[in-house]
């Protein structure tokens, strides 16, 4: 039996649950089903059976025999990593022919713009923006994790609001109806909240970031500075963006004898001291200031910022808080905005078919560095 | 036997270890010993350990029977906790006639300024300031804990200067001296770095704060403002405090028939919506803008800053970051700032033999809301 004659699946799963679309062969849509959370970040096994139960789900849904040919598309939060995906794929127990792994960002990108060039921001409980590069690389920013990354995402803007509440509390700062509608739900005393903070996790403090949405509507001038600043990290996030995809026109249009090597995005040359480990080679020579970076930022993709110029294509939001930061955004990068023409689902499917490329994954994890003993603490 | 013909024992035990000094009924030293981890935060049945072998190690050295009367005094870290302070003495263990559990910061604050009034402000892995107030009760500032709390202390640099990094690697900021000095330590490819930052905890953090000062002390910008940022956080930490030594004093000056009641310091009005929360009362009218709350920090204790006024007193910086911070202060908190009179063991004993008021502790420990369900996030 060709593959082409298989029946196509897509699973997007991540921490708050996974949806699954079963195609015909010729990709008409059949059924969809819905599971627990699959991301391979908190458990490769609570992904496996939550992918098991929906596929068994959407087959039973189409009349399928348990033993029709299916070719699996997994777009899933946490794939970066290898042995993560090798644990996942090694278990089996998906009866497919073939399954193809990818994260759930990626597939999102091929998505929202249809396979095409572009970018997006998913701006939910965290931060990351993603972009296919002309040489076929994925370009990325932010998406660094919680409390140090994902700038601008729910967590990060609950995180200001729990400490405004707190500056509010020990009179460091000032109250606000935007800490008054925080310290309705993590508490009013410094007894309450100092047990809140101890416990909170990401998901906890992006689920104050509505709170202070809902303030900044009503007027609340420190939440809407907590928005404003929130979108700017979102603009840069999409600069880096641009960056990146210049660097990567460059290096193709420098490729051939006598080309040095630039170092690619997200690696830092060693010893390379005060020059910028930016992937646009030029620089590395001679580095923007901090104020033309922000100037950029707020800029993105007009004419008059020399660097950003909008390379890396027509920018898509998505996640929970799109909309609240969408009308935020300085206005070159509003201009670029798109609706998203599809979903993860689109997309898995597009890399499935061969319609898109599929994600080029790194095949080993990194080691990291110890951590710190006790003992260095200062 | 009367109390006063105890040996008397002090013990200052925290996240990295214990110590203990022992002395004769009159306060003449006779032996100090050391033990492992004490916060009460991190195990109770552990600072218990830690406290009695101490304690042998002490008795020993002095050549005390181990049925000797001791009363013991115990400043450690997370005895805020009604239920861990109960815990710790309901478990006994310690052959002592009498035990008095105290914070740490407390002890440390007697211990400061010999009992007399003065603040403190503790800059290691985690910043809380602390002063006596004029009616007795302790006003404190910052010390919420990490991610959202402890501004400009260690783990709060160190969070800087990852975030810093990651900005340099996705080409949202600038590499310098101070990104590879922590590359150096956390990785120098976004792999690296992220496996690092997943794991990472307030101490890891803290130990990037050396390399964030020695950066700056060779001249990196980036690395300097980060450490101003730091002290200008832990100079509003001030501010708080003297607002709070207003706040008491101005209660206490009003007390009497007619006097309405004040929410108490770390305490937030239900419903007061706009107003600020402070102790001090008139700015629940007529609260400052926020350029005037960074004036004042700037100015703190000077009597161009009519809120501040330096009514905590003295300020004795404590912690391993201090001398890092210190000379960043704004000039009229420099001028404030005092070397401490003695240790945490000195105010523990100061406070043993009713040379300084016992703490004053909550009874029973805070209920919090509940965190938010997973379907919470956006």
């Amino acid at each position: 039996m060709s593959a082409g004659a298989a029946w196509l699946a897509a699973a997007d799963g991540g921490g708050s649950g996974l949806r699954l679309r079963l195609c015909a062969p010729d990709g008409a849509r059949l059924a969809e089903a819905t599971a627990g959370p699959a991301s391979l970040t908190h458990g490769v096994e609570a992904a496996r059976a939550a992918i098991v139960a929906a596929l068994a789900q959407a087959t039973a849904a189409a009349g399928l025999r348990p033993d029709a040919p299916i070719r699996l598309a997994l777009a899933l939060a946490g794939a970066r990593s290898a042995a993560r995906r090798r644990a996942l794929t090694a278990g089996g127990g998906f009866g497919a022919a073939e399954v193809m792994v990818m994260t759930d960002g990626y597939a999102s990108l091929l998505g929202a713009h249809g396979g095409g060039a572009g970018a997006t921001v998913a701006i939910g409980t965290g931060v990351i923006a993603m972009a296919r590069l002309p040489d076929g690389r994925v370009a990325e920013a932010s998406g660094w994790g919680f409390p140090a990354g994902d700038e601008g995402g729910g967590a990060w803007i609950g995180l200001c609001a729990a400490r405004a509440l707190t500056r509010a509390l020990d009179g460091r700062g000032l109250a606000s109806p935007m800490t008054e509608a925080v310290a309705a739900r993590i508490g009013r005393t410094s007894e309450q909240v100092a047990a809140w903070l101890l416990e909170a996790g990401p998901t906890d403090y992006a689920a104050l970031a509505p709170a202070v949405a809902a303030a900044a509507r009503d007027g609340d001038a420190a939440a809407a500075a907590m928005l404003d600043a929130a979108a700017l990290e979102t603009a840069q996030a999409v600069v880096a963006l641009d960056r990146q995809a210049l660097a990567a026109q460059d290096m193709q249009e420098r490729a051939g004898p006598g080309a040095e090597d630039a170092p690619a995005p997200g690696e830092m040359a060693a010893g390379s001291g005060a020059s910028a480990p930016s992937p646009r080679r030029e620089q590395q020579k001679s580095a923007p200031d901090p104020e033309t970076r922000e100037a950029e930022a707020r800029g993105a993709g007009s004419a008059a910022a020399p660097c950003a110029g909008g390379a890396a294509g027509p920018v898509a939001l998505l996640g929970g808080l799109a909309g609240t930061l969408a009308p935020r955004l300085p206005a070159p990068l509003r201009a670029r905005l798109v609706a998203p023409r599809g979903d993860a689902l689109d997309g898995a499917l597009m890399a499935l078919r061969g319609l898109a490329p599929p994600e080029r994954l790194p095949q080993e994890d990194a080691a990291s560095p110890p951590r710190a003993s006790p003992g260095d603490a200062s």
